[in-house]
């Protein structure tokens, strides 16, 4: 299933065109909704053999008619691989991968949705995007191993991990408000399948970027998660992001970025100078 | 005056040798602690006038009896700054400081508080401490200049960032779990005063191993808080922590650690190896 936040604050059931709303249907405060969600998703083995029946019950939008927002708005923590595929380090001149550089993190306050901006906070340093395939934790996790871990990733999503170049720790250069993209929606483990074969395309406007299967990465999602995991307890809710792959390059403002991710889905941001540039 | 979190989700104002508990006297949610503190510093310049009455009603405990927890259990980030003391820049030969190489950020998961035990993950590899100061942001801030940073912090409290060394990202070198002792209560900014001028003390043991005035530091707390905001938007009970002087080194199975720093107060932890030792 895809499961999205959209609106208002409103929970649904993305079928076909359509989004079905599920948020009257569930337990939700929707003045809480990041605890919502991480109770839904640890609950979810539960509810959804109930779940089919409940979005029948559910008032049905289409798609085209609502505005998608990003679908885990305040996880407690951005997991990130640093160069997490060899092409990718080859374009960076980067010594080490992700087996000797271990994990980062990325502010959550970084978070944006489907159809926002991503501001650009300076006039004269390049600032890359970066396209990436994210998972969602569903259960807290920790030492688990690879063999393990499908058991604990709720869903699948997109993510662009937009980056500042230059001498600055990671999660300085990546962490800045709006730098974290992530859409359209969050597709179970079970409707995607294998996380670790599949096609992920990038667009600057008309321009391809980026065009890759994600089986080039070095560890894959459920060696990810094994690592992540050895290190910090992940909470329901957490996001896990997975490096990008070469082809990276300068956005500027006027841009439409678009991701797109087989058997996950696509969502574009659009690129605007912040207000007050910094330097 | 000084805030603590004691024994289950109770809050209460240090007072001398005596903790007054103002759990039930303050808008405080038990099952969601971290977002009752939010609350609570968010909204302390209107509650500061009536609290001095307030905490005349409260039930006193010893602070001997009763078990002090991590003042901020679960912010929804934690801010850090690499090299910001010319004497730690050399011991560690490092390159560049806190201005050229930004902020980074540690996994709120590795919080733990005062008397808890750090995990050792390693059989052979280096652990350090590492004595910090470290501030609680008190209200939404971004783009906040050193001048007006004082508006922006509720108070300060002691941190050991505990550091795995080697080549990997420093999220990973500090994230593990148990890694960030915080304590022992915030202190709030108007009895603390110039949080630049303050002697800082860590012990292994009985050997002294950290000694330094806060006035060494190259981003003073007010620089950093600019620093942080110009990439992120802080929210209330972020805590921004300082980076730690010279005199790091290693710590092992059986050492207790202790951390005073003037005008706040003091605490320790326990060494011990985690269960499964990783490597």
């Amino acid at each position: 299933m895809k499961f999205a936040l959209f609106n208002e604050n409103q929970f649904g059931v993305v079928e076909g065109n359509e989004i079905v709303d599920i948020t009257d249907l569930i337990a939700w405060d929707k003045n809480d909704v990041q605890r919502s969600l991480n109770n839904f998703f640890e609950n979810y083995d539960v509810l959804r053999s109930q779940l089919e029946e409940t979005v029948k019950g559910g008032h049905k939008y289409s798609l085209a008619d609502v505005s998608l927002r990003a679908p885990v708005p305040k996880p407690s923590k951005i997991i990130a691989a640093p160069i997490n595929y060899i092409l990718h380090q080859q374009e960076m001149n980067a010594a080490l991968t992700v087996d000797r550089l271990g994990v980062f993190l990325k502010a959550p306050s970084s978070i944006i949705g489907p159809g926002e901006n991503v501001l650009l906070p300076f006039k004269d340093r390049r600032v890359d995007h970066e396209a990436e395939i994210a998972f969602v934790i569903g259960k807290e996790a920790k030492d688990v191993k690879a063999e393990d871990a499908q058991d604990y990733i709720f869903g699948y999503m997109g993510l662009m991990d937009i980056t500042v170049r230059g001498k600055e720790d990671r999660p300085w250069r990546k962490s800045f408000d709006t730098f974290t993209p992530i859409g359209p929606w969050i597709v179970t483990s079970d409707e995607v399948g294998d996380p670790n074969q599949l096609q992920m395309d990038l667009w600057v406007n008309d321009e391809l970027r980026q065009s890759v299967n994600t089986n080039e990465m070095i560890y894959g999602c459920y060696k990810l998660l094994e690592e992540a995991s050895r290190v910090m307890t992940l909470y329901p809710g957490d996001i896990i992001t997975t490096g990008t792959p070469e082809g990276v390059g300068p956005i500027k403002k006027g841009d439409t970025v678009r991701l797109k991710i087989e058997r996950i889905g696509e969502f574009s941001v659009n690129v605007k100078e912040k207000a007050g540039i910094l330097v």
